[in-house]
């Protein structure tokens, strides 16, 4: 048997007994994890040293080197997470509502877990605890597929947690990590119907659209953002500004960055240069319509792909717009659901663009920068959802379990 | 361009206005559809009567013209079916939990309508009828792809439909039926990613694995159901005949049917003849393990097959296990995920059953036939999903929704 196929059967029979296992032991399983890790602190930079000096030799680019290194602050920061995700109250087993029927029957949804999840993921080494720790604490087991550029330090990172989860009472088998780093092994889990219960996958949009249009198992489409901030007509000038640097500049390669500003044409000659000189100031370049061409010096003409584009990087696409219905109908052709930001004043506008904007999180008067389970107070994160089926938005643990209904009866029959 | 394409686009047009129109219209155009339903009875019986005709000619079974027959009942029960969905509560604008974090930033998770949602489906037009309802009640446009041999009723209860539906101010192109009936046209269905947000197939196992399996559009699994009565060592008998009679011999055909009896062998030899003679009574045909056949006359020895199907008819397996972990493994080995049942006196025995037992719907002393929509007191129902993403079990209007978050803010950025 193939090794994803049989460290996919060995997840499931392992998540038959995860199911029943106490709040109490994941979470001193959770704790013997963190430890291990901090044990193991030599083992892993030492494992994941042979990772950052292929990575290097391979000529990969500065970034990608930078993502892979694990120092003992990183250890200590993936332990110090599997520390948070303990604190956290256990989903599993709340009664998520519950009636009775005029037969008497009793009905109650129970929150349950999945199964087994897989996590295709790439180059960050950090997402194999996370992942490993937040699946433990939803009774979950899980198989990760990590990127071959980390596998050492995958593999040394999932081998402590797995011993240390063993020796805590978690069953043997419920950590798994798929050693063959080929593209075969990504198609294989793919197929696993009935045995892996969905699959997440982390990383560029390549993988994603891949996994997303092949997988035979039930997949949460996560990340891509190329989100927008609209500064409408009637706006607090310095707040427009504050916004929209913050959206851009505040960390430019991840999804909630905004990737263009729309800006009403009744504001845009007064308040576009505010706005431009700022992010320009911080090495932002820019693409803009030819409204914004014609009243900024320097800006270079968009095309068509700009306003698709997702540049993750210090670029920022700029339109002037003929106010929020306009605003709406760009968003409505070029956004990615992800997250949309509105600045105004006006009440009338803020409402219809709540309403009509189609997105996993609208703004009104903050950046789009706060999509994420932590800033929206869910203490953890497993990626965040662009689809709108099972879960829209962060991810936090609630949306690693299912429900199932339990049904108690006195003999009722039809 | 095709018309699978140009449907599904001008569905997704209308989607949008659709979202924002208020309980009262779309209430109003239920009824307006009603009323259309009965006022074209004599065009939807006379456009029946081509695809009962074509049914009888091409030799189909009887069971299947028998649902492809509509009469003035039928048609009127299926404008009552729309006054029902009529009543039951709009979900749409629901804010699901709200809740404001330390910087100030008020969250609120709105229940949003899908968009678009696509619903394959096999023979019986009143699906037609229902899914239009259903659709049109949670803000949802919808592209039904119904089967060949229903397609001139399904085109005239359709028009009728989306003609009072435009009528009572829902947006144009909301209700589109797909009239090519080939093949390809559920292929193409199943690519239309960013048109299409759901995709449900209704129908024979074949029909929803082949969605299941092809399809990039997301999409929730309906039905397949081997479903198992387990009568425990300490139960009931009388409650134990009367729940595995009503399971198999209610309605056969349906997916909550159960298929297999499992009884404890401490009570099999005084309990499984009672139960077996009644089953036999009512014309069921019963296939046994060995220890049953050597207890019952007249069993066929079952194959390893017969734990496997759903026969959809009136036939029953037949195991004698030792004890609920024997029955729990066997449902785990066997079983679909749908609905299972105890039948027992013994409280941990129940528990054991509920808790390890991984299905949509666990019984304890009740017949497995109520997981249903209706009887779970939803009011209606799309399917019965046996996946464990988005939905799990009956669904209703709430399982064709999905959420946005709502984000509002006084200038707050990270």
């Amino acid at each position: 048997m193939s090794e994803v196929r049989n460290k996919g059967i060995e997840a499931k029979n392992a998540s038959v007994r995860l199911a029943s296992l106490s709040s109490a032991v994941k979470d001193s399983a959770l704790e013997a994890m963190a430890q291990a890790l901090e044990n193991s602190m030599d083992r892993i930079m030492a494992e994941n040293q042979k990772d950052v000096n292929a990575a290097i030799d391979a000529g990969r680019s500065r970034a990608l080197v930078d993502r892979l290194v694990l120092n003992e602050k990183r250890i200590r920061d993936m332990a110090e997470g599997l520390r948070q995700i303990k604190a956290l109250p256990d989903p599993i087993g709340e009664t998520v509502s519950g009636w009775t029927r005029p037969n008497g029957l009793q009905l109650a949804q129970r929150r349950v877990p999945m199964g087994v999840i897989g996590i295709i993921y790439e180059s960050r080494p950090n997402v194999t605890a996370d992942a490993i720790g937040l699946c433990i604490k939803t009774s979950n087991a899980v198989v990760l597929r990590g990127g071959s550029e980390a596998i050492h330090s995958n593999q040394a990172i999932a081998r402590a947690m797995a011993e240390a989860a063993y020796e805590s009472g978690i069953p043997k088998g419920a950590v798994q990590l798929i050693c063959d780093t080929d593209r075969s092994s990504v198609i294989e889990l793919m197929q696993l119907c009935g045995i892996i219960d969905v699959l997440i996958p982390r990383g560029g949009a390549g993988l994603i659209k891949t996994v997303v249009e092949n997988s035979k198992v039930p997949v949460i489409e996560t990340g891509v953002g190329n989100c927008h901030v609209y500064v409408d007509g009637e706006c607090d000038p310095e707040m427009a500004v504050k916004i929209v640097v913050n959206a851009k500049t505040n960390r430019p390669g991840v999804c909630n960055a905004a990737e263009t500003l729309l800006i009403d044409k009744k504001v845009a000659p007064e308040l576009l240069p505010v706005i431009t000189a700022q992010l320009q100031e911080r090495g932002v370049e820019l693409r803009g319509c030819p409204e914004a061409v014609e009243l900024i010096n320097g800006l270079i003409p968009a095309t068509e792909e700009d306003w698709c584009t997702e540049y993750l990087d210090m670029v920022m696409a700029v339109r002037v717009v003929d106010g929020v219905e306009e605003a709406i109908s760009h968003i409505s052709k070029y956004g990615t659901r992800h997250s949309e930001a509105i600045v105004t004043n006006n009440y009338f506008n803020g409402q219809r663009f709540i309403q009509e904007v189609d997105a996993a999180a609208v703004y009104v008067n903050a950046s789009t920068r706060f999509t994420d389970g932590f800033e929206f107070g869910f203490g953890a994160e497993i990626g965040i959802s662009t689809q709108k089926l099972h879960a829209r938005g962060p991810m936090g643990l609630k949306e690693l379990t299912t429900i199932k209904y339990v049904v108690l009866g006195d003999g009722q029959i039809r």
